[in-house]
């Protein structure tokens, strides 16, 4: 199977998990919170249906694949193919309202990130890259996707969903790098590292992630010519401590500083 | 002339707006960097082309209404009717790419804010008000808008733009809000607000704010129940330091912290 093969199934992942996540999204508006039960969460009850679904047909199509999610136990992780599913990456985003998360499909081979989509149902948009090439489909059409290079962290747009998930040290090491970049902005969990695929934003400096956070996005940044690794410059794929950026350079500026 | 004269033609302004501002949304994507003159800077761009398609409508249809913009200079601002535009309403957002920017338009009559509207093109969403009802269309379809009353700030998702906006001391009484809510979460700048009205956060408390920033947020607020003021109670139409809540109790225990 290459990546051709899988792209049509992927985007049917997408929409087969938009489709069980967006009744969930803005449940209040227009409805009186209490005529509701105490135990109905919104966000949870999106992302299990959401994951049920892309479980479903990933069960149907390739029953000998494995499956690592964040609602349910992970089934084969030991098969050649695992696709790692996060049905809402940005879970205070969609409580709150707001439209910056989105689902993340993507798919290991033998451990490596070879396919990565992000796709945000509410606006109708999809990330996706196979490593070699990124693509952007949404309200502004068909794109590629191609980071930039802003040349040092002077320059740079940083993001992080927020300090206040950092343990001391960590948060130490992110400040130094904050102080130097041109602009520092909280949140965008999974937008942030599509924006440094897309060009607009230059560094992305985070901790505490999960692999199921992070793998559907490592495909989308080195096919946009970006780099992302965890903050000692190894694979990032088991999540953790982990740097975006959008060129070699700027990366590697950013490690040193948070390793210094 | 009453609310019901111009929804259509707040309406109106919103879409020749968006029609502006919508062309620079994300230009870097798919675009080399390099290929750009220097000098340009989209969301400059962007603001200025959505104000002046606004400008220019107003002027054609009420020539005796006064403007306040945030790029081009206030005009008969002791009219009856005074129009508050700001095009771009959370730049670090649309600069990034993120979606949580919105365009908000607002309207005061004899100094009143009587009717506001917050629209974001690329999602193609609105959320408006007249201080009576609050609507919103969008993806989602068309519905009511209804603020919710969580009780007490312990329960409250909250919101600011980012607390290094702060000076110290707002920032200390800022914090002491913070630590006992449910969640804070940063960003969102005029997104804050429509969900205060939709019933999705609790809490949205700024500082540094322009009038053209709060002015069309009020009556949206308002109309779904809502109370929105500076941090001392009185009217927010001048901007500075705003506090806004889906019910009048979470209201005035914020105010009783925030001033303590």
């Amino acid at each position: 199977m290459t990546a051709v093969d899988f792209d049509a199934f992927v985007h049917n992942l997408a929409t087969v998990s938009g489709e069980a996540i967006l009744p969930f999204f803005r449940t209040a508006l227009g409805v009186d919170d209490k005529s509701r039960g105490r135990a109905f969460d919104p966000v949870t009850e999106a992302d299990r249906a959401g994951e049920q679904a892309m479980r479903r047909l990933i069960r149907e199509t390739f029953p000998a694949h494995g499956i690592i999610g964040e609602e349910f136990d992970n089934v084969a992780t030991e098969a050649p193919y695992v696709w790692a599913l996060d049905p809402i990456d940005g879970t205070k985003s969609f409580i709150a309202g707001l439209p910056a998360w989105g689902t993340l499909i993507g798919l290991l081979k033998e451990g490596d990130p070879v396919y990565g989509m992000m796709h945000q149902p509410f606006i109708g948009e999809r990330f996706f890259g196979d490593g070699g090439v990124s693509r952007y489909l949404g309200p502004a059409g068909e794109r590629l996707l191609k980071a930039r290079d802003c040349g040092r962290i002077e320059d740079a747009i940083l993001f992080t969903t927020s300090p206040r998930l950092m343990n001391a040290e960590d948060r130490a090491a992110f400040s130094l790098v904050e102080e130097r970049a041109k602009l520092s902005r909280y949140g965008g969990d999974c937008y942030a590292y599509c924006m440094v695929a897309a060009g607009l934003v230059d560094l992305v400096i985070e901790t505490e992630l999960q692999d199921h956070d992070v793998i559907a996005l490592v495909p989308i940044i080195e096919g946009a010519g970006g780099v992302v690794t965890n903050w000692e410059g190894g694979s990032p794929v088991a999540g953790g401590r982990v740097a975006a950026a959008g060129s070699r350079k700027v990366h590697e500026a950013a490690l040193r500083q948070l390793t210094a």
